[in-house]
């Protein structure tokens, strides 16, 4: 005998004896104390099971006569009985361990029939059919679970039963077909197991209780706790439980239901039920159910005892459910419950609605939302069918790397020029190129989307695209572009420009053809806004955005950003008139005074556009901080492209041409050249241009104080900070201080205003991480640039890497993940970790945030939240992201991972 | 009066009390209490001149009675009188600080004549020009430092009088000249002193004092503590010595000596006299000395003074010295001794010498060498009067980076399969390019040296010549190089192929034609070899040496080389035949049978050469490890320059040509174009490539492991150890150690053999060192790639950031040094540092070491055994400096600065 008790009746269990109960137990135990109609059973023990294998796989003592104690009870609680024809009782025999582990192990229905049950089924239900079938599925089921017969060869069986009859599917076979594949399934049955399947119900439910222990310890179920580091000495509980039978004539169907609309988060019962039907019968198309309401009229009682039931049960798992349930003979049983799936839309409704009913609290409501479902609710989306329909017709062409969330639809156009032309017509286009660098920026402002064949998730197009809210599918090897001919080979498919095709920001999917979509409506945002305010009071960490320009700020603020973490002069630089103006300064040759007085007007002319530009921002971040970070790209960046330029001399040369345009160009292409570096990331930027190119980070700080002065004149509070980009030793942060608050001084003196001007820099040399410590002496602030860390840390180029082995890297699951995407914690965060307590060490108010695309990642936003910094910076539609993902992390999501 | 002593007698005196007597009092005392001849003296100490400061610039009190006190002595002492025209005593009146301030503060000579003196001293020298002179040369002196009046102005009366006189030189001055010019400065002085200078000696010598504590306090002074970082609170000693004077008949004269020879540390008295002749006389031009020898003849009682003093002087300085004496009358007088400057080979040829008469110890012994020394006895050098003449000739063209030491001198060449063939036919060429890469390394074996107008100190270029031991200067940005036309300008002048350069690789410097050069002889090295033998008994830090070939295996073992720290495979596959079958893998395509044909038998033949070249390294290394690492090099390395293909395309197209030359170019391109890579120092290269083509790994273990087999099986001992580049993550290291140590298993198995195959890995990348303590538990051993760790840390590209600023930072100070010469410590030094403990918390028998271009780096050797590395690898050439300076670090060298 053993001492402790082997079996629970459900009535025995609670919700919180995953443990002892498994899961599965767990759960019908509680839907049976809260008072659910649920159809009667009892579990065996997961402590029972690991004894089984310290016995050396022998049940334990003592246990069958429990078994059998419990299935008396059974037969008395439901008036049937194990193998009588009269009354039969049939169960289920299910696994359920304390973790899930969906289809690891093994289940036995329809527990109970033999060949006697089964006539008494037939007269019963009057549907001899059914009763055939469900004698034909228990019999294929058993022989595999317990006797381990090949599933496969009994399926044949029905194959060619099948054809025989004529028929497609299994429900169109009559009973004499059936009787045949009984027949033909038994032969085989006996040809491995001459005993064949014991007709004595008792002997078949010994049996399955010992395959269900033994599942435990099959092969894919270790594999599976291996991958899921699942321990293996947890044990598998056994639950028996009565079938109950929605085929028992008009009183009796199955249905199921949400307790409220799962796609749009309404407050009403939503689903359905099919009268005379089993469960299973409706997933197989047998039965065409009707909606939940219909059941009203039919079994106004049933619907009445569903309704109420509905409130308890949300009242109680304190969440929306999906019901499973079956009506016998005017009873009705609920055989499962679970929080129920549901849209984005759906679930902020249904948050925050359940936290006004007061079932939930508002902590609560910010936890039940993904950062998905907030993504989601914010961009265009494919209509499901619609997508469906796409894929079934074959039209997914490629997938790429999903680089900014959304769905787009458009005629492909191949050149960034024409693309902006199109576009400022009012054509929707999908700009798509090899990689995007600066030139195709214009391109992609009229763009819906855009398509890249290379580059990666931190590469120009993705990061752009980011910043604009516009879909993106980048390091999308499988298409070839060919820009000179305006076309792009996939998988012998040939697009040419203007045929249309639609993409996936989020998936990373190419469809030929246009997609349905579904644009994001105001309306669906209101219980997000009031979900927002509510994550604001609870987070710690501050949540600011990445803007250029003041149409960014604009939005910015509209997403609730507290400032802007990250304003990169580049972008400023890279358009029209001033792009060209950058060209001058950097054509412009010094040793002449013509070329001096050039390059010194062409600066004038920056520096008033940038005075335009920051008093734009300054005006709409009105009494929030700007961090405005200093030229940051290399210089070659503003030249015309290496490649494109040596094309034309060569072609020139070739030619055989000569005179003033080539020569021009061949002295464009010697600036170029000279420019040129063969590792750019590592190459001359940020600050060292701000070294060896003094009059430039001049300029743009006089430009920054005196849109800030004029601003300040007018009555408009400013707090422009300075922050200077790629710093990796002391001297450089230190002299450009020097050199920068000097000047900032001399224009408030000038402008005769005075106002605080933070002076910060970049982490994103893993050195400047690295010495943290000395840096804060000469730094107000830190903003770590995890996008350079990351590349620096890793030695991955975020222009080439993910193209070339990321993704087979993250495909072959050498990495669990993208570290461009989600913050490395081993590596680049414990670098940002060490630098913030390093920098406070030394200065014990240093402001410190990330302004990487890390910023806008829900996994990296925890873990800056964890580190204690001070606040992230993302493009200003990951704003609402973050918010709610700082206040999950305030709340205590993710504890225990870093 | 002063409670404290204020004067100290140079017999009261020691060399301990530099900080209260000065440099200069202390040593003279030191030499008077060693029983040197020395002219008396004494030295007022520094406190006095603090105390005359704290009294706001005034004497203390007390001070000058007993100045008047210890010239009375002193004046007794020499039997000479201060201001008797009989016997007159001069004196020197020197300033002398803690620490050496050589030219910062004054010195006042001849101290103690007037017009009456003058007279004085024409009779007893019988020289009246030289009473005059000497008159002259202290109003001058004294009117300049004491009374300030300008030096210029006093040289321009003496000028004027040479040009009346028609004389060149003031020795050719007569008398009466003299006495002209005398009148003329006298005139001068009285312009700004009616008062002129004192007649009374004992007036000069109170306000030569004053001025000589002033002068602590001079503009220079205070600067020259500003930049050295000495404190402006210690004040200086003034000492105050008797004059001797050499000219007073042929039983007087002056002479330099050298204990031993300096040039080859010979040990022979080495150095010149000059009989009736001052010391200054003999710098002047004035008399011609004859060779120290020559004394034996003429004054032999002196010269056996001489002869027994240096011996003690070396014994008591425990050096050799360079000492200035006079003969006054027949009495010897030591003016100074220190410690001599020497030829590199001296410095080794003396501290051996040293050690083995038991002056100094072993230790001692390998302390007085310096790396540099080292170094130069290893490679060729310009004669210095080769190079000042070439300096002073205007032929010094430009001046780069040095970036492998020695001297090397040939004609121009500007191509590399030229320089080949060239440098085949015994030509002395050095290669000039604009950069090298993998192609140009069949010129760099056959030139003398190797000269580029890009690149950085850890460039391709740099690299290689420094593996091959040969000259080297790189990053001199001043030389355009124009290839197409073989030809460089430099500051306006064109130098063609052909014509002869000289290249100095320690210095950078540029020359056009040839400089003589001094070739490195054996029989200098011998003392060299006992004293790196003696250091190996020292050191705790192993000594291995990068090599690729069995050349540089057989060049590593005759330098002393304990094993090889790295053999590049890269380096092997990059010529000829072998390069052409890489390129066959790379081209080959997987699509067809026969394409996987040919890329299997490229593969093998690949392998086959493999394993000769292993086979020869291991035969030569035998019983010492030899760490192979696997391919590193990014595969578009190995393919030709995507450039010069494309400009071949479009002339082909430009031309209109067709055909299979076009198609197949073209198809070429599109590979190059393919492989090709934005940032490839951070791209697709190293173990990423292990892991993407998985048999070029697999490939090359085989070969090493095959190899290693033949010879065991021959008897030879080996241990070849895998080494796996590039890893940043711990999935890499782990899948590679599982797949490359089966392959290890198999070809052992197959061969019938068992040896240890320990595997590592490079740590390069950030993040690898900050992940070390999990890497460590799939290693044996750590090797530091500190060239990349510091491009990554950083953030500078080495091929291009020294070019482009890094030089600019090092000029302009924002660098103390070079990152990629010595190893930055606050940055990469604690990357070192955390990876070493921490791997070896994982694993407390890792092996670690460094194989980056600092191992072969004095500081960064010493910090390597500060930070309790197993053992450095370095270019063979530079294996004795490794050696050097791993023993004097155990000695303590360089203790306290990391």
């Amino acid at each position: 005998m053993l001492e402790t008790k082997l079996i629970y009746r459900f009535e025995e269990g609670s919700a919180s004896q995953r443990d002892l109960l498994g899961g599965k137990g767990a759960g019908l135990a509680e839907m049976t104390n809260i008072g659910l109609p649920v159809p009667p059973g009892f579990t065996i023990t997961t402590e029972t099971c690991r004894r089984y294998y310290e016995l050396g796989g022998r049940l334990p003592d003592g246990l069958w006569e429990s078994v059998v104690e419990y299935v008396h009870w059974l037969e008395n609680a439901t008036d049937k009985q194990l193998g009588s024809s009269e009354k039969p009782l049939l169960v289920s025999v299910r696994s359920g361990a304390r973790f899930s582990m969906p289809g690891m192990m093994d289940t036995i229905l329809n527990l109970g029939i033999n060949r006697e049950v089964t006539e008494g089924i037939a007269k019963l239900t009057n549907d001899r059919r059914f009763a055939l079938d469900t004698y034909r599925r228990f019999l294929q089921l058993f022989a595999s679970v317990v006797l381990g017969v090949q599933r496969s060869e009994m399926e044949e069986v029905l194959e060619r039963q099948r054809e025989r009859a004529g028929v497609a599917q299994d429900y169109e076979l009559s009973p004499d077909d059936l009787e045949a594949v009984i027949e033909g399934n038994q032969a085989i049955i006996r040809g491995h197991h001459p005993e064949g399947i014991p007709e004595d119900p008792w002997q078949q439910l010994r049996m399955a209780i010992e395959a269900v222990f033994k599942s435990w310890n099959n092969e894919r179920a270790i594999a599976y706790r291996d991958y899921q580091r699942i321990s293996h000495d947890l044990g598998t509980a056994v639950t028996v439980q009565t079938m109950v039978m929605g085929n028992m004539g008009m009183d009796s169907g199955s249905g199921v239901l949400f307790t409220r609309n799962p796609s749009t988060g309404e407050k009403t019962i939503f689903g359905e039920f099919a009268a005379n039907a089993q469960g299973e019968d409706v997933v197989a198309g047998t039965h065409n159910p009707e909606p939940i309401s219909s059941l009203a009229g039919r079994l106004p009682e049933i619907y009445q005892q569903l309704e109420s039931t509905v409130q308890r049960l949300e009242r109680h798992y304190r969440d929306v459910q999906d019901v499973e349930f079956t009506v016998e003979r005017g009873k009705l049983f609920f055989l499962q419950t679970r929080a129920a799936q549901r849209t984005a839309l759906a679930a902020v409704r249904t948050a925050v609605a359940l936290a006004a009913e007061g079932i939930i609290s508002k902590e609560d409501a910010i936890k039940r939302v993904t950062p998905a479902q907030v993504v989601n609710l914010m961009v265009p989306q494919f209509t499901p069918d619609s997508r469906t329909e796409a894929s079934r017709a074959g039209r997914l062409l490629a997938t790429g790397l999903g680089a900014s969330p959304g769905a787009a639809v458009g005629r492909a156009v191949f050149d960034a020029k024409r693309a902006a032309a199109m576009g400022e017509q009012g054509d929707a286009i999908i700009l798509v190129r090899p990689e995007t660098n600066p030139d195709d920026v214009p391109g992609v402002l009229k763009a819906k989307g855009v398509l890249t064949a290379r580059g990666g998730n931190s590469s120009h197009a993705a990061v752009v695209a980011r910043g604009l809210g516009k879909p993106a599918v980048v390091a999308c090897n499988e298409i070839d572009v060919d820009v000179d001919n305006a076309l792009f080979r996939v998988n012998g498919l040939t697009l040419r420009e203007g045929e249309e095709i639609s993409i996936d920001g989020a998936t990373g999917e190419v469809f030929a053809g246009a997609i349905e979509t579904r644009e994001p409506k105001i309306e669906d945002q209101h219980e997000m806004q009031t979900l927002l305010q509510w994550a604001d009071t609870f987070r710690h960490l501050g949540v600011r955005a990445n803007a250029d320009t003041p149409e960014d700020a604009r939005a910015a603020i509209a997403l609730g950003a507290e400032g802007i973490g990250l304003c990169r002069t580049e972008h400023m630089l890279l358009y029209g008139p001033r792009l060209a103006l950058v060209r001058k300064v950097l054509l412009a040759s010094s040793n002449d005074e013509a070329g001096r007085r050039m390059y010194q007007e062409a600066l004038d002319e920056l520096e008033s556009y940038h005075e335009g530009d920051f008093g734009g921002i300054f005006e709409i971040m009105a009494g929030k901080p700007v961090i405005i970070r200093l030229l940051d790209a290399p210089l070659h960046e503003f030249l015309p492209r290496y490649e494109d330029l040596f094309r034309e001399v060569t072609h020139l040369e070739a030619t055989g041409q000569s005179g003033t345009e080539l020569d021009e160009k061949r002295s464009l292409l010697h600036v170029v050249e000279d420019l040129r570096e063969q590792n750019p990331m590592l190459g001359h930027r940020g600050c060292r241009l701000g070294m060896t190119h003094p009059e430039f980070y001049d300029m743009q700080v006089r430009a920054i104080v005196t849109a800030a002065a004029k601003m300040v004149q007018r009555g408009v509070s400013v707090i422009p900070e300075i922050m200077v980009p790629l710093v990796s030793n002391t001297a450089e942060l230190h002299l450009l201080r020097e050199r920068l608050l000097r000047i900032v001084e001399d224009v408030q003196q000038r402008e005769g205003v005075n106002f605080h001007v933070p002076f910060g820099t970049m982490i994103e040399t893993p050195r400047a991480a690295l010495i943290s410590g000395q840096l804060a002496h000469h730094a107000d602030f830190f903003s770590f640039g995890s996008n350079d860390l990351t590349q620096m840390s890793w030695g991955f180029s975020r222009d080439d890497a993910e193209g070339k082995f990321l993704r087979h890297y993250i495909e072959t699951g050498v990495l669990a993940t993208n570290p461009f995407v989600t913050l490395d914690q081993d590596g680049v965060g414990r670098l940002i970790s060490m630098s913030t307590s390093e920098g406070r060490l030394t200065r014990a108010d240093l402001e410190v945030g990330v302004c990487g695309e890390h910023g806008g990642d829900p996994e990296s936003i925890i873990f800056c939240h964890q580190v204690g910094l001070n606040y992230v910076s993302a493009s200003p539609y990951r704003v609402p992201v973050a918010r709610i993902v700082a206040a999950q992390a305030a709340l205590g999501v993710g504890e225990g991972t870093a």
